[in-house]
């Protein structure tokens, strides 16, 4: 019998934000998949588990580069579902984890679809996860959106020229990963008067958690790679 | 010494997609209050827990309605805060349960805000969840978003006609609790030909979570009213 391959969501951070789910799951299989580029020494996932492992697990790690050339791209996540493949065809059961949820913005997404082109039969199982916005907003004690109120999330690489156009529809924004256009992004922000209604979060739910409420603190800096700023235009919330 | 007041995000259904940090606080807490409404004859969020408590619990119903008078409302979430303020002055523990996350179209961030007025000493922990489109995502092994899309979630109760505005900045779309608009949300999608990009998922991860890919077959029936509808623009996922 075939392994199953599982695909989980580890939070943002906190170990205790990981699902019971993911907890049972992570103990039961024999091998975990970690993500592994360059900017991550240390696979950040990993660390947020290492500590709620109980057995001796294999550990394989996955070269996922945080680039955007998609040739490059297609090879590693061809090689990583070679890599998971293999573990299955021999009937071990593997997951992969990631930070924040499965489904939004991880490369297992993309890993999924490339087990799945191997072995259309390979029974896959996504775990979902709190995502970091969500923490965010938690540990903010500031709702993410309530009523009527639409929310959008923007990923890191979009053009920050492109940002007022949902700030026209969207009373709710989050910024996923902001570092590369952070300082680009404060002056958007303050060219719409909204500087005031923008905080910006950085390893949410960690020891090393930042909340910056007042941006100008941090121009001219590079906030850490796993921040987002979020945005709520309505009401007094942020300050 | 004053009680903690935590508001706790039980996530979309599965008990096991509790974190372990609600988990444990659940079972730490003297009081757990839960939303209760006239739909919700028995309170869903306390449904998700029940099997998880390791000991008898104070269990609070706060009457929550689902109406949109806002005088009522308010009325009923100040009578929630003042119980919630009355166990916190004896000293004792009270978590707030609802279900997805506690800070994105919850109860929850209302009562808060009410019950920080009634003193602003009273600590306050959110504890993040689970979201009910995270969870969708996962179980139709479909990615939410992906690389530069951007991703809209819609709350319930806005009017549908103004569905195509959002469809023309946002590849991926989730409307949250579609019932009360699902006929006309089908006829929208279907003038924009993404009928076929489109999903309703209810009552996602329990035993009665169904997932329709093709919306004709629920035309002219009220779906759950814990339903939801994932719109994919791009590439075949849903399909």
């Amino acid at each position: 019998m075939k392994g199953k391959f599982y695909g989980i969501g580890v939070g943002p951070g906190d170990p205790e934000l990981l699902t019971l789910k993911a907890h049972r799951i992570l103990n039961e299989v024999d091998i975990i998949c970690v993500p592994k580029s360059k900017m991550e020494r240390d696979s950040v996932a990993l660390n947020i588990i290492k500590s709620l492992l109980n057995t001796e697990k294999t550990i394989v790690e996955l070269h996922m580069p945080m680039i955007r050339d998609t040739e490059v791209l297609e090879q590693e996540w061809q090689k990583g579902a070679a890599t998971v493949a293999s573990y299955l065809n021999k009937g071990q059961d593997v997951a992969f984890i990631t930070i924040g949820d499965a489904m939004l913005y991880s490369t297992y997404s993309y890993l999924m679809a490339r087990v799945k082109d191997i072995d259309p039969e390979f029974e896959i199982i996504t775990i979902p996860g709190v995502t970091s916005f969500a923490a965010s907003a938690a540990a903010l004690n500031v709702p993410l959106a309530e009523g009527e109120e639409r929310l959008a999330i923007v990923p890191s690489i979009e053009d920050p020229q492109r940002l007022p156009e949902v700030l026209t529809q969207f009373p709710n924004v989050v910024l996923m990963k902001v570092t590369p256009h952070f300082n680009e992004i404060v002056d958007i922000l303050e060219q719409h008067n909204l500087k005031e209604k923008a905080v910006l979060i950085s390893r949410c739910s960690t020891e090393a958690q930042l909340c910056e409420r007042n941006l100008d603190n941090l121009k001219g800096t590079t906030p850490d790679y796993l921040s987002l700023i979020l945005i709520k235009q309505q009401g007094e919330w942020l300050k």
